[in-house]
């Protein structure tokens, strides 16, 4: 018998995310990442001055730290030059957090994840990540390709959270949301031009899991995405000036269905 | 009769205010700060490229850019090299918005309006200055000193919102709290330990006006904030894990105070 389509998917992404590298950055994300002990590293490149403030994390990542001049720390690592990195990056891989089964169907957490379609600036990647794990989301899932890797500037927003929050690249989004919908998930998308409010949405889900989709700010959601929710939904606004910020609107959604 | 403390304050930071210039930076900031009437101009340094993309936008303003070679931009603008200008960088003075008692008792939108206690990263104040346009707040409000100036950073992440939201800077953020509770506001203060929920506190507001009070992450309202609030509300978190980022804190309040 062939390989189901999904096992396919699901194998490619492994080999894809086991090859796949990171440069974290900033005192903050580098600390979190060497206390994990969930996150395979490679090289902690820091100057003497970060080495010393993160001394506890180094002693209990086992790590030996490459000490490097802060006039060459920029050319010691391959991060951007604009990152404001303290004077402490680490290469390590993307965390590996399982399937969106064993994630979504009985991870930790509220049955509450939430779907990035094409959501590809790490800020706002990053403070969702934050958001989801202080509503207790299960899962932040996005499509491997065009969205935001695991770069320095996703865990600096995050705070944290990137060490703590599951947050998936999937092959592909409607195939996963497929997935969540036979799970028993409601799949709950924002757009803007919809009848249903937020608040009359998750109501209607009753007791339910929840997935909430979002879409890029302009873009929104593509069309593919929005047909395979089961209901679109938008955030009543006052005005029609602007539009939120994607990480407020998953901020405001996460509210939304946790206190439903 | 000697003047009252408030009228004095409030000329004080009047002249400080005329005094006070900024260099708005980027593409979006740069064109909505010039097509914006009430925006007082000094400067307009931009790249051939981005006056080739302003065109429009120079023509409406009237003014006369000096044209700089991509090279020599960082050094005549005074903008932080990290920033990303775009080639184009106006020198400006912030925008005069009146009183508080002008714009919050009589201003545009719904009677609410936030309040930041010493929330100074741009980014973040930027991000409210748009979730308040969203939701139709009639301002923001932080004191002059410890607050986010109208720099590019917030320029850029308000998306617009800097030239059309009233954000107010006053001399000391108590005596407006003040001033908002004779107009008839009820404060209501963002503090993670409190017992009321914030949908429990927008609610006994009834119908009378709101001003949503947030402080800093991590320090949270300073005690003399708190203490001068009418009610302390929490947002209800699933996990004890992390804190909310303060943009997105706004956003759920306003969301809820919008939706009570």
């Amino acid at each position: 018998m062939e390989k189901p389509k999904w096992v396919v998917d699901k194998e490619r992404a492994k080999r894809a995310a086991a090859a796949e590298t990171v440069w974290l950055f900033g005192l903050h994300a580098v600390r979190d990442a060497l206390m994990n002990p969930a996150r395979e590293r490679m090289r902690l490149v820091v100057t003497k001055n970060a080495a010393d403030k993160l001394y506890d994390a180094i002693i209990a990542s086992g790590m030996e730290p490459e000490i490097v001049d802060p006039r060459k720390f920029d050319k010691a690592v391959e991060i951007d030059t604009e990152s404001v990195h303290q004077g402490a990056a680490l290469h390590a891989r993307p965390l590996s957090w399982g399937s969106v089964e064993d994630v979504c169907l009985t991870g930790a957490g509220a049955p509450l994840v939430v779907l990035l379609d094409r959501v590809t600036d790490p800020h706002n990647v990053g403070a969702i990540l934050r958001s989801a794990e202080v509503f207790g989301a299960r899962a932040v899932i996005a499509p491997a390709r065009h969205s935001a890797p695991e770069t320095g500037a996703l865990a600096k927003t995050a705070s944290g959270a990137l060490e703590r929050q599951p947050y998936l690249r999937v092959q592909n989004l409607a195939d996963a949301m497929e997935s969540l919908r036979e799970m028993g998930f409601e799949l709950i998308g924002l757009d803007g031009k919809a009848e249903l409010t937020i608040a009359e949405g998750v109501a209607q889900a009753g007791t339910r899991p929840i997935a909430l989709v979002l879409g890029a700010e302009g873009p929104g959601l593509r069309e593919k995405t929005r047909e395979t929710c089961d209901r679109l939904v938008k955030i009543p606004f006052a005005t029609d000036f602007g539009s939120l910020n994607v990480s407020n609107a998953a901020a405001i959604s996460l509210y939304a269905a946790v206190n439903r």
